[in-house]
């Protein structure tokens, strides 16, 4: 029997809490027996004091137990999921979902709605006329089996533990605790039932993570989590100091899948995407050569294989795959206003967030759990740091179903870019790659 | 207005709370607007991040005026008021209430009750037949002015943020932080109405600051709120390595008081209450020559004068004067019990806290707030550090009314002293003295 003060005390000293403790914890909190603000002292105890590999992992697990595990071993192959820890323009999972499997990888996606700035892939493919995400068990099993990919938004039981304490350090200032992010992210991964997991850690202005030290903790810390707990975990350290696309929206980001999944995709974009779908091949042991993997991947879209594979996934959830031959089948905006360039010279610097948060303020996104989403509305940028820009030139273009907002949400824009009369160097997309064997820098 | 998690996360950055916030914090708490699991990570982050003076003085002010303001102005002359942290044997307020009035000083005390292994000042009256301690406004007035002295149980609306602080703390590990402590103690102090505060500011094992150091900055801090709020303040760091006097327990305790102001008392208790009651006597104006008022309260004592205001006290509060000159009209246990030396020597240790918990255990205090005190029980010492004893020597005695609790505190009486064949020096009973003007080692 534990005494729940004596367990804040530990940690508030420094010591290491047990497995056993760890549990009595999430299960005691779950079911109500321990109040919250136990929970939240001994979470601020944790932020100060920290959690070493072992005690994040019997935290990660414990959370992963406090719900349903989902079972896809009904699903056959290697199962490989990928999780972003949230950008702007982030439309990777778009194009990763139909890429991977068009070349024989199977996925079987669990994917959240957007909350703030960060868009949810739920909504982007909602924005499809028809598109349903709300898969029953059997249907997600079987769309994966037959046509190799499918997505589904997230289990109401799934990690109970993780939504109460995610609520709570929310309101009691513990958010930034990189054992507490990382027991987060892992227990909904672990709980999700793929056998390998790919994270894409982004940092910069534009990630929850500034910098990329801390980025780099947290990767490790979860690969770390990953394979002690049995599931083979990578973690890229990826930019977000500027959008990774070009198109900040739900239409105009299904638009930008397609057009990446057409060959005429921003680089940027198109080069994480073959990073992650050549790897998962790898994971999934399709394809054990990297280099032989990013080549089929290319021929794949060059064939127009990954296309026509998106369209059959959009088709078996009820949506209408013309949507991405004849683009005005999408939602449309009522009102478009260019942004234009003041100046000649080259972009400096992409205030990414303030991006993010313009969007969402449109109707993108949504600022409270219950806000509807507009599919229409978003900004497209048509530069990225580096880039030649000449006077008068557009560099973005905003897309708003409201006159007001359409003009605020331009005004925006334009401060969101600096501009240099000198040259300026692009931004690298991957920094790092993290595997069991340690940190390999790109 | 401010936002609750805005106002933690500064905390937890380490910087300083403005007094509106301290504020808007105490009285959201107090009034049921701000939740305690978001008190309870400030808590957190307060035992982290500490409190600088200023801000403590604040959150000090915001609990006083969380409830009653008590008014004592009608009480004439200057009113100061005197605290302990808590120690095992400490009778200092009985013996001290009578003799500071013996010499004209007036005193008008609110005292607690007790609570785990410390004695509370109404318990230990109370254990005289009729003394009652719930005075009201007026009569305890009256008594002060007519008497010199008057003592009752604090009122139920004074400091109600403390209690509720308080409670919070004790179920999040959040007890043993300088700045939350001294706030607790000085908010109720203030609230009080003393015009003056002197506080004794215990260390060691059977206190619960357990070294000097930490007793040190607890005293310094709150003499500077003292200062701040207006209250001159003098703190004395004390030994609690040992108990003070020889009596641990209720009716006992009345016993040691009289013994005391028939100046046959315990050396150390004496010198305390005399430290105490001198440095009142200058507090209050009344004598400015710390040695002449010495002088003037051992006068008082030869010339019975003490006592007989005891005995007015007690007298007027219902009770029966004459139990101080025949204690066996006091509650008396049906059992006794002496523990002798096990061999010829000097004591060389007394574990304080280990006798404070076997006379609560035994019925002398409480373990939870409902519990109902013996008056009768308890524990005497005949030894303290440095006092040789020999062979088969009683050097203890037990009080029970039960005779298996009785043997068990025997045993444990017996474990909480420890011998040397080596002459033992004794303790030191005052270390030091803080006023406005800084430290002062004795």
């Amino acid at each position: 029997m534990f005494f729940v003060p004596e367990i804040i005390e530990k940690k508030k000293r420094g010591l290491k809490l047990s497995k056993e403790e760890i549990e009595f914890i999430v299960n005691g909190y779950v079911d109500g027996s321990i109040p919250d603000y136990q929970v939240s002292a001994l979470l601020m105890a944790i932020y100060f004091k920290g959690m070493d590999e072992e005690e994040t992992t019997n935290l990660t697990m414990a959370m992963a137990h406090s719900g349903e595990m989902v079972d896809l071993s009904a699903i056959k192959g290697i199962k490989v999921d990928k999780h972003s820890t949230g950008g702007i323009a982030d439309t990777t999972t778009l194009v990763l979902l139909p890429l991977a499997s068009s070349v024989g990888v199977k996925v079987a996606k669990m994917s959240g709605r957007g909350l703030g700035h960060t868009g949810g892939t739920v909504d982007k493919l909602e924005s499809i006329p028809g598109f349903r995400c709300e898969l029953d068990g059997k249907d997600f099993i079987d769309a994966a089996n037959s046509i190799g990919a499918a997505i589904t938004g997230q289990s109401k039981n799934l990690v109970p533990a993780d939504k109460m304490l995610y609520a709570l350090r929310d309101v009691t200032a513990t958010v930034d605790s990189i054992p507490l992010i990382a027991s987060s992210i892992m227990s909904k991964k672990i709980a999700g039932g793929a056998d390998k997991i790919i994270l894409d850690v982004k940092f910069g202005s534009g990630a929850f993570m500034k910098n990329y030290d801390d980025a780099l903790k947290l990767g490790s810390l979860m690969v770390k989590i990953g394979g002690l707990a049995g599931r083979e975990t990578v973690a890229y350290i990826t930019d977000m100091d500027q959008p990774l696309g070009l198109a900040i929206g739900n239409s105009i980001e299904v638009i930008e899948a397609a057009e990446t999944l057409k060959g005429r995709g921003n680089e940027d974009l198109l080069s994480l995407c073959l990073e992650f779908a050549s790897e998962m091949m790898v994971l999934a042991e399709i394809e054990s050569d990297k280099e032989k993997a990013i080549e089929r991947l290319k021929a794949s879209i060059d064939a127009g294989e990954a296309l026509k594979k998106f369209k059959e996934i959009i088709a078996n959830q009820g949506g209408n795959p013309e949507v991405l031959e004849d683009y005005s089948l999408l939602p449309k905006a009522k009102y478009e206003l260019e942004v234009v360039a003041p100046t000649d010279g080259f972009v400096k610097q992409i205030d990414a967030i303030r991006l993010g948060i313009t969007s969402m303020k449109i109707g993108a996104g949504r600022q409270k759990k219950d806000d509807v989403i507009d599919p229409a509305v978003g900004i497209w940028i048509y530069k990225k740091v580096g880039d030649k820009v000449t006077k008068g030139e557009a560099f973005a273009k905003i897309l708003a179903n409201d006159e007001e907002k359409l003009h605020w949400a331009a005004e925006e824009s334009k401060a969101a870019f600096e501009f240099s009369r000198e040259p300026i160097a692009r931004r690298k997309v991957i920094w790092a790659k993290i595997t069991k064997d340690g940190v390999h820098e790109l």
